[in-house]
């Protein structure tokens, strides 16, 4: 039995709602990837064997996840700047994605994996070509991940089996590597204006015959959701509820743009999920991945298809920097008891994997949002950007936060530098002041991953050398062509 | 004569307009705190006495310039979060700065001064009281800084005549400091909405009298133009013209909510004041601490009154966190003429004195404000934040870029970690990626300051300690009354 005492620190308590708290010199001992006991420092005496980690001035956090994004698009960043779009699309990403090869995607998951975990990202949710590559990359460096292979429907029916394949891969390659699953998979159409609906509906028979969840775009734009209407008489989330896919569990990135009735649709299903589960609020209730076991057994009935669970990651960096006009309607998915995650997307466009970056947006942008200065508190922020995105994982009851039974996924921040001091409220600090550079020392599954800032599970030079050497041919756009056109 | 040579660095030109661009392998010469030349690596052969700073790998920035900020708030960061503004102003801010004394004042100076340094700040444009415990600090941290010492109208004519003494007293401190004065000083009314008509004439003439320049708070939001319209009948910005100071020439702090009007009488002063200048665009003209000299001597006529040069500071995070509905028109703003520099307002709000965060942030709200991705491009967001920054702080001329000529304040920027590599455009990782942890060495006037992350000028640790050490004595809410009433 692994043993590994974390010693002396704070510890941010976030509870499923309310204010969040510190409770100030404690050890966490967490026992085979799973905290066993949270402690006022000293009560738990040393023993052989016994790991230590001296956090004294450290402040633990749950893990942050990061919700939504394609994490070998860190090779593209920087590449597609002030751009529109529509350019964005059409001129930049998808002709630079002709470019994509395994080896190339691995070189960009391992760089961003490592980018994650350096700043206390040990989630992430993924949807990306190659993912088997991804997986990986994951594997090797230590993190959590689910990862959906994306697909269009202009690749064919061989190009959307190929995908679910990809998944199911990915499944059995996380449940042959550990015994509680660290890499999960989950299927990954791409979007609405993207996959028909003949496509959706595969997916969604897929999905819950396997017990698979789902993860695509929906709901971007305005733009978006007003052309849905008219090519598709109906709205993004329409589709997705007359497709199957909300009944199968979504997660869906963006929702920037929700109608009166994708709302009541949202909020029927989020009913339905509790009634056939747990009593509970919204971070209350189990998700597909929270216990391991059918994961490997595809031909087993998925124990858990009742749930349907929806949940949305919200990626506001990328909103702002594309000007899409809209943004997630947090409080009102909320109301309709949908949970919500905060996500970086991919690179290309928000330029890090940065989730403290994308927490404190979140933060900001709601409160212009709602006009209201005492919404989205920082308590309500923390919880989102933790026990959020375990939702959006599918993992709310096992990841998100510090608590005895929960997989140790945990960083260690410093909030002694100049910047964050007096520290009148370290939640406050979490929130406003942090620096992704203030994570000190990583945990992922009871595994030390980095340590007083350095990764252990990789070489980061050779990791940084490698993304650089092929860095040129990922933009490269001599070819022409491009994987997909944009005109949603 | 002090000579000090930066090797080998990549150098970020940011021109007047259009582009910015960088230039490899460069050394720059800086004589007397001046950049004296700025040529290809190796071009300089060294010689006796000559400081050298290898900064292979790293890119030389200009200086970020903080517009406007009140320093000494580091000491409330995260004791007043989820309010609205005006419980921040009354519940919260106003009250506790009825526990501002010298020595607290002057310990919350330092830590910003450190703050800042460490994050590549080299120039801060401040406003508040006991401004001249902050020039001390600002002297002995070697920062260059404008205080404006804060009045209201409230504290009676005595009050305002006190201010403009502590004005003179910051003057004649920087003036007998430095050759060329690091520390200046301007006049710091509060705002139209807390200081009289009679008040704001009063500082137009002795501004013009003396040649200081203005510093205060105008437009912040909606609802105080309306009512100052209502109470007053006129906008900010027309008691700001028929007062007089708009042709005194004044910096304002946020401009969110312009009128028509406004725009008009803007476009109008910054006609008048080209005409009677050099010609030259946004960013080419003079300011009244472009040269040394008349500013310890206050008996002297003011050679610059002609000049009347209006500049604006956006500090973003502040609208969004309050949520205060509107942001700085920059685009209207640049098309009256008017240079726009970035801040980051009091940390009390703000939580950081960060501007890599607020030009970020700067960015992101404009591409949103105008529904326009191509607007605010990478370039032009790092020239607010430096020549515009220059321009907020009355040297455009003087700072603000690398050039030879203009005073040595420089960061060194590494970008070779993991969230800024690969590295297709280093422009875009420093308004993207960029985190104030990758400032390694900073320059002040020719004087390094900053070395491999180190502050050199005064001892981090005690800063530090001090500043915990009368936190709670400042956020102290027990005495009852405040230094003001929000009512704008």
């Amino acid at each position: 039995m692994a043993r590994l005492v974390i010693r002396n620190c704070s510890v941010l308590v976030v509870p499923p709602a309310g204010e969040c708290r510190v409770d100030e010199y404690q050890d966490i001992v967490i026992e085979d990837g799973v905290i066993d006991e949270v402690m006022p420092s000293g009560a738990f005496t040393g023993e052989a064997g016994v790991e230590e980690v001296d956090a004294s001035g450290l402040i633990a956090v749950p893990g942050l996840v990061n919700s939504h994004t394609h994490s070998p698009m860190v090779m593209m960043r920087g590449a597609a700047e002030d751009v529109s779009i529509d350019d964005w699309f059409n001129r930049r990403i998808w002709p630079m994605e002709t470019n994509l090869t395994p080896e190339r995607v691995k070189a960009g998951a391992r760089l961003a994996c490592a980018e994650m975990l350096l700043a206390g990202v040990t989630t992430f949710v993924d949807h990306y070509f190659h993912a088997d590559q991804i997986a990986a990359a994951a594997l090797e460096l230590g993190i959590r991940a689910d990862l959906a292979p994306t697909f269009f429907s202009s690749a064919g029916a061989d190009g959307r089996e190929a995908a679910y394949d990809a998944a199911r891969a990915i499944r059995a390659l996380g449940a042959a590597a550990d015994e509680y699953p660290r890499i999960t998979a989950s299927l990954g159409p791409h979007a609405p204006y993207t996959v028909t609906d003949e496509d959706l509906t595969r997916t969604a028979e897929v999905a819950r015959a396997e017990g698979f969840r789902i993860h695509l775009h929906a709901a971007e734009t305005e733009d978006q959701t007003r052309s849905s209407q008219e090519r598709f008489g109906a709205t993004p989330i329409e589709i997705l509820e007359r497709t199957g896919v909300l009944r199968a569990g979504v997660l869906i990135a963006h929702g920037c743009s929700l109608t009166d009735s994708d709302l009541s649709i949202l909020t029927a299903q989020a009913e339905r999920s509790r009634r056939s589960d747990q009593p509970g609020g919204l971070f209350d209730q189990p998700g597909p991945f929270d216990q391991p076991g059918p994961f490997n057994q595809s031909d087993q009935s998925n124990p858990f298809d009742q749930a349907g669970r929806t949940t949305v990651a919200a990626c506001l960096k990328v909103y702002l920097k594309l000007a899409m006009g809209s943004t997630t309607p947090v409080k009102q998915l909320q109301q309709a008891g949908v949970p919500v995650g905060v996500g970086t997307d991919g690179a290309a466009v928000h330029n890090t994997l940065d989730v403290w970056e994308s927490l404190r947006l979140l933060a900001l942008t709601q409160k212009q949002r709602e006009q209201d200065a005492e919404w989205m508190t920082v308590s309500d922020t923390l919880r989102l950007a933790t026990r959020g995105g375990a939702a959006a994982a599918g993992r709310p009851d096992s990841i998100g936060a510090i608590e005895p039974g929960r997989r140790a996924d945990i960083a260690l921040v410093d909030l002694s530098g100049p910047h964050c001091q007096p520290l009148h409220d370290p939640r406050a600090a979490l929130v406003y002041s942090t620096r992704a550079s203030d994570v000190v020392t990583v945990v992922v599954d009871g595994n030390i991953v980095v340590r007083d800032r350095r990764l252990l599970t990789a070489d980061l030079d050779e990791i940084l050398a490698e993304a650089r050497a092929v860095a040129h041919t990922l933009v490269d756009l001599s070819r022409g062509g491009a994987v997909q056109h944009y005109a949603p």
